[in-house]
């Protein structure tokens, strides 16, 4: 799909997502905050109004956009951060060849340098602080808090009364979200908006657990496979189906250019873990990095926009030896980088010592923290273990710190943790970071399914969603085995989006449950396309109704291929409607036999209960006699 | 793959499961009692021995059978069954056209008779009661109880020790499962073994919360497409993948002679709907059915075998308008066919009248029933309401009246329910239903990713079958939108296998992390066969390892594709437990810095304490001055 030439032609997905169109929703208080959503128009025989839905897929699915990945997406933010009045272009860094990775050999596939590079990037002017998060305590409300407040009411107004009640085990989440709201949660580091001020393309979004929960793609060439023309679409693909952030986890050669590339057209935040460009720096020798090359790196991505970094300063000295007992020792890359480097030089990890000196750039730049989870267990045997918890109170303790300067901060978490020890790294993350976001690896609840492993860990994460996870990074069906492709990452993508928004119905998030109704009603009424068109994937759902039923006729027809058409479930129930409605004409009629049911259900429990105590009964009188010894019955 | 030949060569799946080996294990107390499972070898480098797992695969899995599927399998319990001495043999009903659903058109492909039809099936001697509940009752430990105790106590006494923890919410796991256990949770109804006497191809299994949770494959023709052949090979592939049970719930023409290929080669129970047949004998008119035609059916299929019914008693009239106002009204078949019948006739159910009657048919077959939730939630916002529950009260009732006559009863469960209502199901099922065995659908946790259900469900079924359900009815990608292919089957059957694994993990079943642990070690040491074999899918797995790293040689490699051979975060934790091996040779090294990470934490955990509360101070001391009121801040 790429070629050399400056001018890349990368076929990026484009045009409407089937049923749906884009709409632009303005804020009632300012109106240069205009939020992309995606509106559903259902047939004119429901009778009901379109659907809105959440949309993280860009300009990409607009068919008024023009969409030229040389020039990169419009910089919607650029006037919000220049009016502010604390940033200052300066000259950037100059980019040096070991940026790409030319040290080691090229497998990368080749890729040019993107063509409108920004050669005077903006950072926080001295002795100013530009995180979202200072701006909040000091009891601004951004345009950004805008955008998130707009973007998250979705629905909740119509919502409203029908609150679904749930159990949201302590989180707030309010009927409706106001600017005021975003503000204080972002003030008290309960939530994050990452956006840096060098990513001006993005649309705001936030994580936190009293937001809608959110998930993450991984995408990143790899050192054995991978080209970055399909790097690039692979942002774009995943965007498309749901992602509200990206990892680019690229590592090998030309690694800056294709971060350039991904950043200048992702509309949504895009986070790395720099330590894996600095090991490239350094050859791949992990004792040979440096806290200066570290540096260095943060800069040279902190200029191109990147929205969080991963920082794995809670790999300390005296963890490493914890993981030595483990079955899996420490899996995290990151984590294992850090761990060599401790080892190598028996000193304390420098990405802990330099930490706030981390803190000041971020400030400057209004990155976020992603506080790695480097000791993170790699199997159900190890988790929850000490080394996992040990590293966890060190990311409270450097949450604390980053706070004190006005740096917003996640935490990254496992992993794999079968599900009866899911809560407890819930409350422990709660109670050690001070509610800011948790940000979770699945988890995956066995080990015993690679090939399903978005499965496995779609079901830890629907329930750590549920607990209180703000965000939820995907894993695909490769998992474990070899690098997504395409088809694997649309799997992975949509299953975190349903178990993200299992875990919102859950909380009992008041405008979550409109949508399933919807569906839900289209279902019942044989509305075959409104089915697809609301559901997460509807191209995967008309296509395996067509494998069954592939006549265009059939998608009209009151009956579905389960049944046939000559008897059909939903049809009765119909009828049973209909009887109800006639029978609720005369005033002894329906009233009367809800009572009755209500009555013969109460009926039932008390027989039920008296089964019960009988069974008891006979038990204790006969028990004894009942059974005989094992020696007589064998 | 099928002709009209009455020697029907369909191509079933044999041979070895990829990297396994069936073996036999005797019971210690019973000669007679060989219990089919699978035997993993592993690397002679892993210097671990072999892997045992639970097998439904019955002989197709060993290359020493002999299958012909017009011989039908070894009929493993016949003297088992004889040997009690309280069976009859009897002239069989006579098997008549409508049997066959020969009044419908001919949607079936064409079948043939099966070739060896029983002619003499047996029944119980009068005033004999055949049921294992009845046995249990009396003391009597069976053949059957002894092969289950065998079957489930596999790795328990290796890993006794290493017992996992877990919460099981009241369940009661015992650390080695004795014959005289499955008898005394028979006897009490916590556990099923469906066995009809005239299915004595089966090797017997149980169904009770304190057993491994296991999972059910729905198959059948349906009305619209599918041939009988795909059908007969569905079931010996679905239980291929790990199906403890099968249901047949085919519809339309020749049912009768299906079910009797399906039941002559399955080694697992059966079940069936027979509601379903009984109204393809009436045309598909819900209101033409009588309790006649209903009995009818039932002496026909207990004739054949059929280890459990589903019999939807619990939709009794009064709970027919309940279902009114639902979203999605009811979408149980069986649920739905039972409600027409009630408001046609504005009668009573007759299989609620005639209930004692069913349950005199099922003692003299040893036929387990499975009461039926006809009214069932067929969406979230029908989730647990008073339709739903007064069914569960009245299936309560009926549990304790099957009880008086020794008859084994399971209960089946929704269907669609948000995480936070899921618990409240099992509760309630296990206080009315006296902890009768809970055997669910899913339940699926969002309505929105048709295409997806397989895992919308999953999430649910793992979670309900940790609260305690013993058996999950699977739930395929195609649900709502299809009919299920052999890709689709094998899905299903692999993610309800990795959820009821999920689900013993959690409720710390003794053995359940053998497997787990296994694979993790493999994978840590890069044994990638061992990884495959250990895993549910070993195809699936190996097939997704060679799309990125097709090489021979990489099955051996050191390293995998995520991330390369340079820098591998696996061969770091190699480096670090070398490292603390070393240590630990002096008496300051390793234990030292166990300690030192224990403080270390401990002071990190202390550290993010005092940062929360200087947080709190802040806010509480300048709050006031930090927030600025809204008019000024926008």
């Amino acid at each position: 799909m790429a070629d050399i030439n400056s001018h890349i032609e990368i076929g990026v997905t484009t045009g409407p997502i089937r049923g749906s169109r884009k709409v632009y929703v303005e804020s009632p208080r300012n109106p240069d905050v205009k939020v992309a959503m995606r509106e559903i128009e259902l047939e004119p025989t429901s009778g009901e109004p379109p659907v809105k839905v959440y949309d993280t897929s860009g300009p990409y699915s607009d068919p008024n956009a023009q969409i030229d990945i040389n020039k990169g997406l419009p910089q919607l933010r650029r006037d919000w951060i220049m009016g502010r009045g604390d940033v200052e272009e300066y000259d950037a860094r100059e980019v040096k060849p070991e940026d790409n990775g030319q040290l080691g050999p090229d497998r990368s596939g080749g890729v040019p340098g993107y063509p409108n590079v920004v050669k005077r990037p903006l950072r926080a002017k001295a002795g100013h602080n530009v995180s979202q998060m200072h701006y909040a305590r000091k009891g601004i409300i951004t345009p950004e808090m805008e955008y998130v407040a707009v973007r998250e009411n979705l629905g909740r107004e119509m919502a409203r009364e029908a609150a679904s009640g749930g159990e949201s085990w302590g989180a707030s989440i309010p009927g409706l979200i106001t600017p005021e709201f975003v503000r204080d949660e972002v003030a008290r580091g309960r939530a994050i908006i990452p956006n840096n001020i060098n990513h001006p393309e993005t649309e705001p979004m936030a994580i936190g657990r009293n937001f809608l929960v959110k998930i993450n793609a991984n995408i990143g060439n790899s050192a054995v496979a991978s080209d970055v023309a399909s790097e690039v679409d692979k942002m774009v693909w995943a965007t498309r189906w749901g992602a509200d952030t990206v990892m680019d986890l690229s590592t090998g050669r030309n690694i800056h250019d294709t971060r350039e590339w991904i950043i200048r057209n992702s509309s949504v935040p895009i986070g790395t873990v720099p330590i894996y460009q600095a090991l490239e720096k350094v050859g791949g020798v992990a004792e040979d990095l440096t806290w200066e090359i570290f540096r260095d790196t943060l800069i040279e991505q902190a200029e191109q926009g990147v929205d969080y970094f991963t920082i794995h300063a809670g790999v300390r000295l005296p963890y490493v030896p914890m993981a030595a007992k483990r079955v899996t020792g420490i899996v995290s890359r990151g984590g294992s980088i850090m761990a060599k480097w401790c080892l190598a030089h028996h000193k304390e990890s420098f990405l802990y010592e330099h930490f706030d000196d981390i803190t000041e750039i971020m400030k400057a730049y209004d990155i976020a923290y992603s506080l790695g989870d480097g000791l993170r267990p790699g199997s159900i045997a190890d988790a929850n273990d000490e080394a996992q918890f040990a590293e966890l109170y060190t990311l409270g303790e450097l949450t604390h710190r980053a706070w004190k300067e006005d740096v917003q901060v996640m935490i990254e978490g496992p992993g794999h943790v079968p599900m009866h020890k899911i809560k407890e790294n819930m409350e422990k993350q709660l109670s050690v970071c001070g509610e800011a976001p948790f940000y979770t690896l699945g988890p995956l609840v066995t080990d015993i399914a690679p090939g399903y492993d978005h499965i496995t860990s779609g079901i830890g994460a629907a329930q750590i969603g549920w607990y209180g996870t703000a965000m939820l990074c995907y894993v695909t069906p490769k998992e474990h085995l070899g690098l997504p492709d395409r088809d694997d990452v649309k799997v992975g993508v949509v299953t975190y989006k349903l178990a993200a928004h299992a875990a919102d119905l859950a909380k009992g998030h008041p405008a979550s449950q409109v949508r399933d109704d919807a569906l839900s009603k289209a279902r019942f009424e044989f509305r075959w396309r409104d089915q697809f068109n609301l559901s997460l994937d509807p191209e995967t759902a008309e296509e395996y109704h067509d494998q069954t039923l592939p006549a265009e006729g059939a998608k009209t027809a009151h009956f579905c291929s389960m049944c046939g058409p000559k008897f059909c479930s939903m049809q009765i129930s119909q009828e049973v409607r209909d009887f109800a409605a006639k029978q609720n004409q005369s005033p002894e009629g329906f009233l009367a036999s809800e009572k009755l049911g209500a009555d013969t259900a109460e009926a039932s429990r008390l027989a039920a209960e008296e089964g019960m105590r009988e069974m008891a009964q006979v038990y204790k009188e006969k028990g004894e006699r009942l059974y005989l010894p094992e020696e007589e019955s064998s």
